[in-house]
Formats: C-alpha cells, sequence, structure tokens
C-alpha cells in the first residue's frame, strides 16, 4: 500500500465522540488512513473543558510512537488528520486540526479537499481586521463560523459554508460536540460508523475495520452531521454526486468500502475491462506493485494469461536515499523496484499499472523489464491519460509536467520503449462501478469541471 | 520483503575495495540487505591512513540519512553490517563492524553467524589478562589473530580461526586489504562480485543488482579471500558444504543468487512440491504476503486453483504500536493485515506460509480469514515443522516457545482452527534446490547438527 | 549578573534599522539583556518582503548557538525579546516577538511591560469574532491596530494605544519600519541610539556598549519613534513620568544608563545612604553576590568598615538541581553559594543585600554564614520592604508570599536568626538619584499606583 | 569560578563507597568540581553485581539533568569524573571513567593527572598482542593491572604503578572495593572524608562542602587506600611532596583545603606579598574577576589603595558565541567582560590578575579599561612569568604561545600597552604558603622538573 506516484490525496481524516479512549482509537483510525497523508499527522481531544493537541512531521506511528502522548490527549471526543503537504518549517502552523479559541468554545477543524475561489473573500476580511493564522483555505471556513450570528452551531456552519464553494469533507470537534459535513458534490469520500456506544467518522471504511467498528453509511453529499449527548443530528443540504473516481483507479485502500462500494471489486473490474478493450499475446501478466496488484489480477483472470510476480518491492525505503555523487546512475526506482530474473526472461510481458503521471518511473521500469530479459512489453493503464489538474484535493504536478498533456499515446509508447500502450477508456472506466455514470468527477480525464474555477486567483491558493 | 516472523537472521555483511565512494557503495549494499538485520547497522571505511566510523540504531536509510554522513567515512576500502540484536543501551557496544587497534594496524570485522563452543577459550584469555570490549563471539577471533605470531595477515586469520569453530561468513578490513572468510560448513551466504575494478562482497546477490556490480562466484567454504593493491588472492582451507536450507525457504529474497542458485526459482519449486505433496479441494490460493507470494504461485500453477489476494499487509508499520489500555483486543496482527471481504467470502481457500515458529500470528490470521467468510481454510507450509534451535546465525524463540516442539502436527491443527494442514516434508524440501541433500544444514527440522555444541557453556554466549 | 531572586523582569526588548548583519546585532543586543528575560528568546527580521524568524526556550546563546540560524534570519531590520514566563509547552505560542498577518503588511511585536484592564475588551473583541492566537495582553494591541481605520502606521498606533492603559515599553517592526514606543508614564526603561547610519532601541545602554553603539537619549513617556528609510521620525505624547525605582535597586545591569543616569552610581549611593541610616559596629561588610557587590562597597566605604568576600557564588547552575530522594536537606543555596570560613570565622558581619522577596533564601544565606562562624550578623537591605504586587511589568511572588506583607520588620529579625536588620527608608531609596521623587513608580513598597487597576479582571490576565 | 584562561586543569576525580545513594552523591560532588574540568564527565556505579554507567560532553548540570538517570545509576559505591579534552567525536571513547572488563571483576577508573614516558610500554603491549579500546594513558595502567599475577588488588595496582611514572590522584572502582590512589610526588591534590559511615575522595574539599562530608586529610602522596565492607586500608609507599602551586595560584576553589590549607587564605597572602613586592601609586584597586577577586583584596589591604568593582563579568556565555560576518571587531573579550565608566574614568588603576598565557584577553581588557578613561594602568601578577609546560596534568599552549616565552618583562608592558607591570617572584609566591618551598612544583615558572620526561616520546602521548 504504500505510494510510488508523484500524485498525492491531500488528506484524511478521522473523528470520534463517545470513547473512554478516544485519542488512543484515533490514532489507530489515522494509522489505518496513512496512504491518505504521509506528511504529517495531528490528534485534538477534548475532555469537554479542556483540549489537547500533538502534531508532527512524518508517519502516524513515529508522531505518536509514546503511549504517553496519548495518555496525555485525554477526553472522549477526538478528530485527527493526515496531510501530504509542501515541507518548510513555515508550514507547520498549516498542519491540522487547527485549532481557534473563539468566544465561548473552542473549534478544532480536519479537513479534506480544497475550496475553490477563497482569494477574493479573504482579502475582504483582512482589510475588515481580520488576522489569519495560517495559509490554509480551512481557516476561511472558521473565520466565517465565528462571524455568524446564528445562535446553532449547525446553522453557523451552514452559513459559512453557504458563502464558500468547493470539496470538503471535514470533521470538526468542540468542547461538546463532533461535527461531519461534506459539500454538496461530494468529491471526497466520508462514512459514518458505530463503536459500541461511540460514533466514529472516516475518509474510508478500512479505518472502521482496525478498530472494530461497524460501517453505517457515507455522510451525504450536502449532509451536516452533529453528535451530541443527545445522540446524532442530521441536517440535509442540497446532494448533486460527483464522486471522484480516481479514489477507486489508485487512491483507496483495496480493502475499504468508498462511496458505498468495495475498492477491490471495481478494481478487479477495472482490469477486466482492460482485457476486454485491449488484450494482447503473451505469456504473463506482471503488475506494477503493489497498488496494482488486484488490477493484474482481474485482468489475468479475464485474459486467461498468467499471472506473475515480476517486479519485488523494497518497502524498507525512508524519507530520503543518497545517490553517488561521481555517478550518472539513478538509483530512484532501483531502489524501490527489483526485477525477478527467472520470470522475465525470454517472456511476452503485460505490465499493469493504474496510471501514468509523468511517465519518469514507468519508463525507468518497463528498462528494468527490458534488461532482465522480457521479450516483448505490453503497458496496459487502467485509466484515461490524465491532462488536467484537480481543484478537488488531488495534488497532481503542474500541467506541463503530465506526460499525456504533452504527448500522444503512440509518443507515450514511442517514449517508453515498449512494444504496446493501451489506457483504459473514460467509458469503460465509469462503467466498472454499479453508479451512474454522471454521478462521478473525470475532470482531470475530461476537462469537465464541476465547479468553474477562477485559475488566477486560485493560483494562489494552490501554491500555498 | 519486511519481516513478519519472530525468527531472525542475525546479519548482513558488505565490503568493498577500491572504489572511490566506497562509504555510498556499502549503504546501498546495506540497504538491499536490510532484510538480514533490522535493528543496528554500521559502516567502517579507510583511505589507507586513518579509519572512519559510523554506526546507529534502525534502518540503514535513517541511519546513514544525510549525505554528509557517508562523505565523512572516506577512503576507498568500507565494510558494513546490517544486525538484529537485542536492544539495551549496554549492548551499543556491539554493534558492527567492530572496530580494534593492533600493534601496527587496525582492523574492522562484519560477522555474520555464530561461533560455538567459545566459553572456555575465552575464559583462558581473560585469565591471562585479556580485556574484551563487547560481549561478541567476533572479538574472540581478533584477540587470536592480535595474539598470532605469524607474519601475514591471512596466516594470522587462519591461525586463529583454526582454534575456533562456528558458522561464520565474514568480511575484514585493515587500512590496506579486505579480507572475505567463510567456514568449512558454507552455513550463511557471501558471494563475490565486481564493480568496474573494484572488488565487492555480500551476503546476497541482490546487493550486487541494486549496485550494479557483475556477480562472480561464492566465496567457497573454507575459503579466505584476500584484496589488496595486486587483486586478488585466494586461500582455500577444507570444504565440507553445509548450507542452510533456510534460506532458501525464508530468509534471502527472492530476488537474490544463493549459495549458487536463484532463490525465486527454488522457492517456486517448493510450492509446487507442496501441492504434489499435499493438494485438496478449493476454490482459490493465498498467501501471507509478502515472503509467500512466490510459493503460493507455485502452488497455484502446480494445482490449477486460483491464485488470489486476501490478505492485504500494511507496510506502514513503525517500531511500536500502542494498543488500548483498557481493552482486551490485540491489535497485533490487524495492524499488519486486512483481509479482502469479497475475495474470501464462502470460499474454500488455501493459505500458503513458509514456516510456523510461535503460531500465534498464524491462528490469529486464520481467525481473520475465517471472520471474513471463507468456508475452509487449508493451511500449506513450505518447510517442516521446526523442533530445534539453531546454533549457527538464526535466532529462534528458544525451543518450548516452538509450536511443533510442543505438539503434534494435528494438535497444531486444532490450535489453528482450520479444516486441515500440511507441513511440507524434509525430503521434498531439499529436493526443490539443485543441489544433492547431503550438502544442507537443516538442523532445526531435524536435529542433526553438522558440529557438536556444548549446550551448557554456549547458554552464556546465546544470552549476550 | 545571574539572578538569584524569585522576583523577575517580564522582558527585554531590541529593535534595529538599516544594518545589513540586523539579526546578529540583535542577537548581541539580546545577549547584554539576557538577565531581563532568561526563559525564552525570539528574533523577527526582514529584508523588506519577507519575514524570519526564530525562537525558543532557554538562554539566548543556547537559541542562537549556530551560525547558520542567524544566517536565515535576513534582512535590515530586527526585533528581539527575552522574556520571563511561566513555562508549558502550551505557552510557546506566547513567546514574543509575535507576529501577525495584517491586511496589507506583517506586523511584529517585542512588548516590556503589562497592560492593565484588558480583560473587557478581549471579551468584546471575541464576541464580535475575532479570533486570539495567544493569551498575551500583547495580541490585542495588535488587533486594535489591524481594526483601526487610520491611514498611517503611527495613526493607527496611537489610536489603538489610546483604547488600553498599562505599562509599555515596545517595539514594533513591518516590512518597511521600526517603531519604539513607551506608554506616557515610562514605567520600563527603553533608549535609542546609534550604531553607523543604523538606528538602535534597547531596554538598557549595556546592550549599546556591547554593540559599539553610541547612546542618543531615552524614548520619553508617551512618545511614537518611526525609524524608516526617510530617517527617525517622532511623535510626542503625553508625557507623566513614573519610572521604576527597582531598575535601579535590583533589576538594571550596574554598567547600565537607565532614565537617563548610571545604575552603578546610584545603586553605590544606595550603599551610603544605608550606612548613613543605619551603620553598625562591625568586622566586615559583605555582599549576596553578585547583584549587591557595588552596594555593598559603597556601604563600606561610607562606613569605614572593610569590604571582604564572605561568600562564593557558583555560576555553573543548570535549569535543575537533583536532590538525593531519601535526605531531608536543602541543597537549594548550597549549590549557589558556599561560605569562605577563614573570611567568616569570629567576625562580626554586616551582610548587604538589596532586597528581601520571600525571605527564605536569605534566612538559609544567614544560616550557612552562622555555621561559618560569624559571632554577629547585621543585615541591611538597600530597599523598603516589599508588600503590594506589581501590576507594571516585575513577576513578584502573589503578596502572601511576600515576607514583608505578613511580618514586622522585627519578625522578620527574628525569622532570619540575625542580631540585627534594617532596611533603607523610602524617602532614603528616592534620594539615592539625581531625579525628583514624584518621578518614581515605588508602587511595590508604598501601595501608591499611578494606574488604578481592576484587580478581579486583571487576574485573569496575570495568570496567563 | 568560571574559567576564562587557556590553562585547563584536565580533571576532577570523585568517588564514594557504602551510601544507599551513591550516584546522586557522586554528582553532586562533580557539581562541586566543575572547574576542574568542564567538557565531559561521567559517573559509574556498582552494585556489587553489576555496574552502571553514564557520561556525556557538556557541564555536570546536563549531562545529569534528569533524575531518572542518577536513578537508573544504582548502587553503593560510585566514582566520578570531570574532564577538559580535546573535542571530537572519536575521542569519546576518552571519557572518564573508564570501565574495563577483567577476568573475574570490572574496574572503572577516574585519573587526575599525566603519566610520563608510557610510549615504549604502550608499543611493547601491543606488539604482544594487546588491544587498547582508548588513546589515554590511564588505560595502560588497566593492561599492566589485568596482566599482573599478583593476589591482592592492592598489590596488582602497586605493582601496575611500579611500572609506570607521572602524575596520578586517581580513584578506582570494582564491585566490592573503592580505592585512591595518589602518586608519591602528589602533584594533584586529593582528599578522604567522611559521611555519615561513607567515605569520600575527593580532589578538593569544597566537594565535602556541598554534600556536607567532614574531611579528613589528604590522600598522602604514595598512598593506596582501599575501602571495603571492613572499613579502610591504607598502604604506604615512598613520599616525596612536589605540590603543584598552580592550584593556589589559579585552579582551586578558593573555599576549597587544598594540601592541607585553605585556598582562600594563601591566596590572600599572594596579594599582600604582590604589595609587598611592587606597590604603586593609585586611586583604585580592581580585579579581573573572578579568580583574582580575593588577591585583589589582599593587594588592596596591605597596600591601602581602595577595592573597586572596575569590570562586570557575564556569566551567561553559553558554548559558542557568533561574532558578525562583515565585521573586524572582536567580540571576544566584551562578551565577558563590561567596563563600569564611573568607576575607572580619570583614575589611576591597579588591575590585578593571577597569571599571564597568551597575554591576548589581558591586552583587551587593558584597552577596554583605557576606553573607560582610566588615566594610568598598572598590572600587577600574583605569579611569576610561565615560560615551560606542564607534563603533570595541566593543559597549556604549546610553549611558542606563552607570552613569557617570547617576550621579556618590558616586552610584555609595551604589548599590553600599560604603565607598569610586575609578576611576583618564585621566591615571594613559595613564601604565602605554610610549606616548606622545596614541596612545591614550579616547573611551568623554571623548568625545573622532578620527573624527567621524554619529550619526543610523550609528544605522542599530549596530541591525544
Amino acid at each position: 500500500m504504500q505510494r510510488k506516484k508523484s500524485i498525492n490525496e491531500k488528506c484524511g481524516v478521522f473523528g470520534i465522540y463517545g470513547h473512554k479512549e478516544a485519542s488512543t482509537i484515533t490514532y489507530h483510525g489515522l494509522f489505518a488512513l496513512q496512504h491518505r497523508g504521509q506528511e504529517s499527522s495531528g490528534i485534538v481531544s477534548t475532555d469537554g473543558k479542556l483540549s489537547y493537541k500533538h502534531l508532527g512531521m512524518g508517519l502516524v506511528a513515529d508522531i505518536f510512537s509514546e503511549s504517553k502522548v496519548l495518555d496525555e490527549l485525554k477526553g472522549h471526543i477526538a478528530i485527527g488528520h493526515n496531510r501530504y503537504s509542501t515541507t518548510g518549517a513555515s508550514k507547520i502552523a498549516n498542519i491540522q486540526p487547527l485549532v481557534f479559541n473563539l468566544f465561548d468554545y473552542q473549534i478544532a477543524i480536519s479537513h479534506n479537499g480544497n475550496l475553490v475561489n477563497t482569494a477574493s473573500l479573504r482579502k475582504k476580511l483582512m482589510e475588515e481586521g481580520t488576522i489569519f493564522q495560517t495559509t490554509t483555505d480551512t481557516e476561511l471556513i472558521i473565520h466565517l463560523i465565528a462571524k455568524s450570528k446564528s445562535k446553532k452551531l449547525e446553522e453557523k456552519i451552514r452559513e459559512a459554508l453557504n458563502i464558500v464553494s468547493g470539496a470538503y469533507s471535514m470533521v470538526l470537534m468542540t468542547e461538546k460536540q463532533l461535527i461531519a459535513v461534506r459539500d454538496s458534490y461530494g468529491f471526497r469520500p466520508l462514512c459514518v460508523g458505530k463503536l459500541g456506544d461511540s460514533y466514529v467518522f472516516a475518509s474510508e471504511s478500512c479505518a472502521f475495520d482496525l478498530i472494530e467498528a461497524e460501517y453505517i453509511r457515507d455522510v451525504n453529499p450536502g449532509e451536516i452531521i452533529v453528535i451530541d449527548e443527545d445522540g446524532l443530528h442530521s441536517y440535509k443540504g442540497k446532494c448533486n454526486p460527483k464522486y471522484c473516481i480516481f479514489e477507486y483507479v489508485y487512491f483507496s485502500r483495496p480493502d475499504s468500502r468508498v462511496f458505498g462500494e468495495f475498492v477491490d471489486k471495481t478494481r478487479r473490474q477495472l482490469g477486466k475491462n482492460l482485457a476486454d478493450e485491449a488484450d494482447v499475446d503473451a505469456d504473463i501478466v506482471i503488475s506494477v506493485p503493489d497498488s496494482s496488484n488486484t488490477t493484474a489480477l482481474g485482468y489475468a483472470s479475464r485474459s486467461g494469461i498468467k499471472f506473475e510476480i515480476g517486479l519485488i518491492r523494497n518497502h524498507y525505503i525512508g524519507r530520503t536515499f543518497i545517490n553517488p555523487r561521481q555517478s550518472q546512475r539513478d538509483f530512484g526506482v532501483k531502489i524501490k523496484f527489483n526485477t525477478v530474473g527467472g520470470v522475465l526472461k525470454d517472456k511476452k510481458v503485460i505490465v499493469v499499472d493504474d496510471s501514468i503521471v509523468r511517465g519518469t518511473t514507468l519508463k525507468k521500469l518497463t528498462k528494468l523489464i527490458r534488461d532482465a530479459g522480457a521479450k516483448e512489453i505490453h503497458v496496459r493503464i487502467s485509466s484515461p491519460p490524465i491532462k488536467h489538474p484537480c481543484y478537488y484535493g488531488l495534488d497532481f504536478p503542474s500541467t506541463d509536467e503530465l506526460i499525456a498533456g504533452k504527448m500522444s499515446v503512440d509518443e507515450i509508447k514511442e517514449y517508453l520503449g515498449v512494444d504496446s500502450i493501451h489506457f483504459l477508456s473514460t467509458k469503460s472506466m465509469l462503467s466498472a462501478t454499479n453508479k451512474d455514470p454522471s454521478e462521478f468527477c473525470s475532470a482531470c480525464f475530461t476537462g469537465d469541471y464541476p465547479i468553474k474555477v477562477n485559475e488566477k486567483q486560485d493560483k494562489e491558493i494552490f501554491e500555498n
């Protein structure tokens, strides 16, 4: 499950209400959601009076490596956040959950997604004397909540969210309440479960499996759910689903239920559709481990070609790897993958991968496979070419670094130096799920954006 | 490739002579050998005059995470060591490579294996006034070398090694020489390669793949190889091979060449032999990832039963994982593995694993598989029951913790709560290789030890 | 100069405009002002575009122990702050200089002093939706500046300060300006100097000596000074001096010029006045080093009694000192002071100290002196009994811990077990300076407060 | 008491037998002896079975800043060591106490002093196969003990010490015994005391004052004292006193008893002798604080000239101080000392200092004093010119860096730019004590060495 791409989900969120060890359960939830953000994590908890916070750069298991850290995060309510972010000391203030002191309560927030068109709103507030503590779009929501004249928290939140637009699956917390909110498109996943008498929220259901909670349902697009001492209160809102198809293609864990369906099943179907659409004569099917394993098995079962392990993935990789100074060699891909000589030698090989971003890694991989003696290499990708940026929570490289933004499919084949290549069609991709194709956002493939974005303004936001 | 067992190889060793960036290459070699020891690592280098040393607890990529550390390890000769060891500050002195100042030269040593029957010899030297710096058996060799009256280093080493017995694949280094030595049984692997004009030694050939060195041959059992400015000098010794069969079953990387053969090929054959010996009617074959993947594919191909991914392995695991205080739940196995519900539900499942040590992990895994809805569970193990300790370099739990030391195969089946179980026979295991069965040590399965061990004395050694 | 008391100045401030190495000079300035705050320090600098910040807990020399830290604090304007504060991770947000992002500029602030009567104002702002980042009274000033409709920064500042009251000697900084401000009473010192073409501000002139800057004059009570590319601009305000007399008695360095006069000279005069007021027959005069050395020399010169070194002070003291677990002994005072046996034995000893707070340290010291063989002990204190809290920037223990709040002078003599004691009278204390006595605040001795304080509300402030 | 010179005592030692909190008492003892070594410290303790060790670079209070560190140093016997040493990671192995595993016991050692003529002996042992762990001369003693055929420890020690020569005041420790040893010249101090039923050893008696132990007597030159469960056993040896006069002049704390006499008293007499030998017409006497304070008071009392505080010493100095990059200014002396303007202006000033090494610091100090307005400056030094290296435990700069090795007294006066200078004569210096002048080593002034040194060989030793 370790990520290999230069695409990054920006976040995973988790929240729990009504558990004696709320922070420890949150830590477990974040651990299960590690693949959604690996550069910083944080937990905020409350015992109804005071709040407690711990955050850091790095992996969940390293940030919360001592039980005393969790012991100090007291209370029965907690929220947590895993984040992918640009590094840099100046950005430590941006590590979520963010915590703010409002007039008569404290509020903490974990946000998955991105707001759009926020620049002018932020400017207006600052001109009036509002002081921002971070450069996140998330903070904007809190200032709007703080300035709301409404009485009830759910009304303040609704009022604030009516002013902004974009993608947000978030959990918030005060000393008394746990709140889950999802934008009306439902770009990013968020589901609700029960653990004994406690309520839990998580980006993906795999977090429930680890903590042995029961999956109940998705938080609906447009819905606000408030948990307090009287139980669960649902406040419905406009619902116009545009689920992110990339969650099925690559991001979510295969053992998760996302948008109401098992990822593993959809991913296997992607492999089958790929075999249907572009089968080829070959000796073996191999995957680029680990994210494409299920897809490759789907391909192999539909095509009848033997599945083999042709690439071994090294999981010991740390933050840095030091190359020799005086060498031109690039160890980048070799430290992650080694080929299994006996498997590949003199074979016609189908290589299944989920997507191509820059293409540089796949180029090196196919060279390794060729060097190991493969006679033919046929690349099969379980999604269409990526040509457009995502404004709703994924972190692609800039458009001009996307290989499909610069090259035709034939040119990509030449660039990779392979015998054939096929990208799954958008239609076939969307048909791998049980939902209506219109319920998905596939803007990164098609350029068809559900929400218009003022690109010039948002550049500012996306650079933070 | 991340280890899951309570069996541990004690070490991986690496050495290089004649390279401008000897320490960086050694770091790469150790990185590729990470699976042979994950608790401490060290590198010693020399520029012909001074020697440089850096070591630490943890993974290679963390200990050598800054290029300036490698820059300070100057020189054209270097050796390195990965180690599994009992933790504890008092044992930091034991992290290898060990370095000693002898009269007119310095000597550094990286040792894979264990000496036996050393207690009385150590006692005698101490009575005469010799002061030991560590509690390792490795240091004994150095004192014997220091006290040797022979002139040449290879003679001093031969003289010292004639006094001790046991398992040792080691590399040594002075300001002028790189030396590789293997005991006459060749218990542990050690091979020699070339990288341009430089000579390299490594426990497994996967280290050569990463650094793009060429595999030449194994260091022979009983051989001493000295590299100096005049090139390679081989000094042959008694050769009576007793290779460790566990290197094929579990330890070595599938992409390595060990004892002259590809591990991947032997491991696939182990799976086929297992299907031959004990096939069973089932819907799917799954492996306990990642170490049994190749074996399970071998089993599936021979039996014709479909290979599936039923267990997802989490690779984000750090040193510690904190359980809830007030819960009886054991997260131990759940944080490493999650089941894929759709794959297992209502299926007859063959679970392929390489070996059983205590049985506790497998018991939890089979329960997870049962909870995911499997109709039948058939466990297939690609090695015989482990019943005896290893004195030659593997770190098993004490004999009374080995499940096969306490239970019959039927009792193990009951304990695991599975529908059937089969351990591969010793004969069939040894026939999976191309060598004569008599060339292997399988003492941990059979109790037939190539070297007699004075258990009482050695207890002292093994506790250090 | 190391502090020994449980009285603490809350802060030292420094600022510089127009120097290539502004942050390094600021570091030197803070180093010279270390005695005004030893628990945290920080520097903020700007190059006219971006701002840079580094702060930490501990001493200046430890926080800025690497030149690269200063190299990263780029720019030609910088301000710094030394602070005494209650410890605790939750208060790290309070370490100054504080930095805030306002609409079209950034503002940083270093504040020496305390505002009073701020609770209701803070409450009103929060009710309107203002979010506070710290629990400092300093932040209140910034929000008032941010909300000001005035155009020029000096007007915004004046407008904000007209709303609050209390003690403040502060330096502020934007990307373009360095500003120094002092309240109309001038409780705390602040002076301006020149270093080549650069302007500098500091709490005490000893900072100018170290950086070799020239002392110009005090920032006047009520004055706002703005330094920008056009030079120095002074904006006068109401001036009603109430200088803190304790700066002369104890806080300021003897080599500083404070409120326009040399501290050393005033302190020597305090000793002379003390001898005039309460001389006694004795063999030697000793001081409690180092803060009372000058006063004791003044006493000795006026009385004609020989000055001796009877107490040796240990300067190696770190943050903590560990007492034996199973002992009733208190090493507290012994680790700081040791007596010189030959000097004290069989002597009548006058012990000169500057003030008594709790009296516990002096009690232990006089016991040490008695144990060393002193025949008589006469305590002479160069200030009156402290009976009242300070609301203007000193951190006394709570009133009921002040020994003079609970005991008469005779009772204090009994408590200390000394042969006589004398506190300098308020009148004599104030006459040791060249100023009119009415220009001083001596509220901690007399209870006569220049600004009325709403004690109930301010409790909240002072606990932060 | 903080050191300012480029002369360094190499060590302070401490030991205790028979106390429940032996390591905590040792920590206190080392704290009191901090001035004898400020670069590393260590403690070794034993509970009669196991031994415990903690050491580090830096000050005692920082290395032992947590009580749990002391709690882990269990047992009723402990020894400690403060050390001045050249820094560098490679020398961490040299931090004392050193601990060695001998045949049937462990031995730890803290050594103050230097052996001489050890090079050939070390070479001989290494040729025979002995492996050294450190580059200290101290280790040589341990190997000689290990190889001794004698039965009793005191005999082994005597036998080993008969082979070496040089200066050593040391404490050793096994699981059962505490041993104190002093060479027959007694160069370096070492005294014995009692704390309840426990015995204690320390370099200076000030350590006894802090722990409230009773000073008994000096360990005699040539004596071995063994403490075990039967009490104190003294083994006398050859005694030919050559006490280091520099302990009185500069090193020892003024409140210590050293070589049986109070340092304070001797130091005051040095000041008086200096006034007798070279009085001059002046207005005030000032000292270079803190080490010359007592001497200056002695001078003032004998001459009748007024003692004043003209230099303020800053005690906040950390390990490093960063100078501006683009400035020629040297802050070196200014960060330590500031002048008190009012005291010095227009005055004829006598500056009393204990010794001159390189002269660079004093040159800067006298310039500061001149800049503060002094009319005349008369330097008075309470020891003769230092012209020769010390081989017995002091760390002077190399001979050609000693100002008195290169210049006559007149030239030094010119170099310093002062009106007069006088160095106390050797005869007058030695007459300040109550002992016979022949009982002192003053080789650094006279070149008259009690033990001949083979300089060429020892260079090697002294460079380590």
